[in-house]
């Protein structure tokens, strides 16, 4: 999996107090069987010591991370730390978390990074500190000069990819802020994606219905002949490989699966229910659209587990080795 | 699997130009490879003859069934047979498909067969000839004299089984017609079905959110803390073993489902995604709430499809299967 790369990924800690710094502090533990790329992590060295008994080698420039990865776990230092207590976040916690982010989105675009894998945060810390996105993705996006509507969520497992056009709405607030625009916007930046992270020349996608059985012909819903359909059409007008709007109960299964590359579908759930019941220990969050590698595991910060040398590192891991696998594929195609 | 019953099982044939007659006389073909239970189709001996080259044993009782299926498909023929064109449905199909779900449920319910195991309709056929449910389960649970709020689908495969609170609706009527007696009532549905139909003494039910994340604590939606936690709270202070609300997306991975019996879903793709996703071609559809025992493929008539030898038999000794270990946990508890 992971290919040699001539910078480290950096790997910010997310907060504090969640698990985030245990799971990456037992990937470096576990670097030679999980077989894992050399990252440096950025945040709070004492977040670390409070769940982890072994080495932090402290580093100030992510060249010294190949030389330092052998003694220790590299990490470069925030400038005004702030410990927490492992399961309880603070405000303080939370400023330490978007410093950590901040550093490591710079690290990346100055080329000095070959991408960053992010730990998780603690969304009602952030906002409680004015932080104005829905999350780490927006912030991200905005820090490398990308509109947030041309980015993408991807949730990619091993034998499922899925993009969800809608995410973080009540489910009642769906149908009135789905648009074919968007249907389009979301597909393309997915298109793109799969070509640019993932090499596949002609990719295909695979758009999903809104309503159950994709409407049933309009007895069900108009959205898949109002919304969804007319964003298809304006996608295959364009020569890429589109079809739907499918039935979202049948698109799933392991023969549905092998006929796109990626799923493309209306709502949070409905994206995430078939990718984390068929890989939850492996799904990575993968953002589209970007001028960096992003990735980060698709779990939360799990204060209820956190210093208790619970948390699985698995998901993590599996984050850093897709950073690393898009970070190669983007240098050959660059 | 196939236990030994009494009576045997009541297959009707479903619609005739779908892959209902094609799948059941492979079923035939294969019932020694499937370990099948004896059971007696319901239908239009044409329209097995249309797409099979085996024999028929045209029956008229189904005590003639055990010593018939030896040598051919066990058949009751209806008294008005209409032979259709496979792949291409009819109004006279669909009362042809409809008589058959009538005589079959007849005789469940005067115990001259076992139980029900439905083909699948052309519900815009049945709607054209005057049919007035949304689908063969609230057909059948009137027949039974069971309002259709107190039966409940169930949607069941070898590693997990969901129940959806809202079934056939658009995406945009789930959240208005989501009501704390509606899950209240299903998941008391839920609950008795797994006592009653797969011997479990004290079942747990897993509840799904609504909203991604079941909500976030209201900053997602309140659908959680005002319909669905009173629902779970009734059903708990009756002694029921719930939980939840649960997010939807972590709750169906392996270790999630370890933890409980089956999962109250609260709309169609919430609970048949997951379901599909693992188990396409085993997953069956129970009606919970029926004094006799109803199963059916989860798929549909596949007009595509009809007539090209491509049907996969499968889902339907997946639904016979079930169908005859239902009825073989009802007679020891009965």
């Amino acid at each position: 999996m992971a290919r040699p790369l001539s910078t480290p990924l950096a790997v910010s800690l997310g907060d504090p107090a969640g698990i985030g710094p245990e799971v990456i502090a037992k990937c470096w533990d576990n670097r030679a069987a999980f077989n894992l790329p050399v990252f440096v992590a950025i945040g709070d060295p004492r977040s670390i010591a409070a769940v982890w008994d072994g080495p932090i080698e402290m580093i100030s420039d992510p060249r010294e991370a190949d030389a330092a990865f052998d003694f220790g776990l590299p990490l470069i230092q925030l400038a005004s730390p702030q410990a927490d207590t492992p399961g309880h976040p603070s405000v303080a916690g939370a400023h330490c978390s978007l410093d950590a982010l901040e550093i490591a989105v710079g690290l990346a675009r100055s080329s000095s990074a070959a991408g960053v894998v992010t730990g998780p945060v603690a969304k009602e810390q952030l906002y409680a500190i004015g932080f104005q996105h829905p999350g780490q993705t927006e912030f991200v996006a905005e820090r490398c000069g990308v509109a947030p509507g041309n980015v993408a969520m991807m949730l990619a497992g091993p034998t499922l990819r899925t993009v969800p056009v809608t995410t973080h709405l009540r489910l009642n607030d769906v149908p009135q802020k789905l648009t074919a625009s968007l249907v389009e916007s979301r597909g393309r930046a997915a298109l793109r994606g799969l070509q640019r992270s993932f090499g596949i020349p002609e990719p295909r996608l695979a758009v999903s219905g809104l309503n159950p059985h994709a409407g049933e012909g309009g007895k069900l819903g108009l959205e898949e002949q109002e919304i969804i359909a007319p964003a298809i059409a304006a996608l295959a007008a364009e020569g890429w490989r589109v079809t739907g709007p499918h039935p979202a109960d049948t698109m799933f299964h392991a023969r549905a699966r092998a006929n796109y590359d990626a799923a493309l579908c209306m709502y949070h759930d409905q994206a995430l229910i078939p990718v984390k019941a068929l890989h939850f220990e492996d799904a990575v969050n993968v953002t589209l659209g970007l001028p960096i590698v992003r990735t980060a595991p698709d779990h939360g910060t799990a204060f209820d587990i956190a210093g208790q040398d619970k948390a699985d590192p698995r998901p993590m891991a599996a984050a850093m080795h897709m950073a690393a696998d898009i970070a190669a594929i983007r240098a050959e195609v660059a």
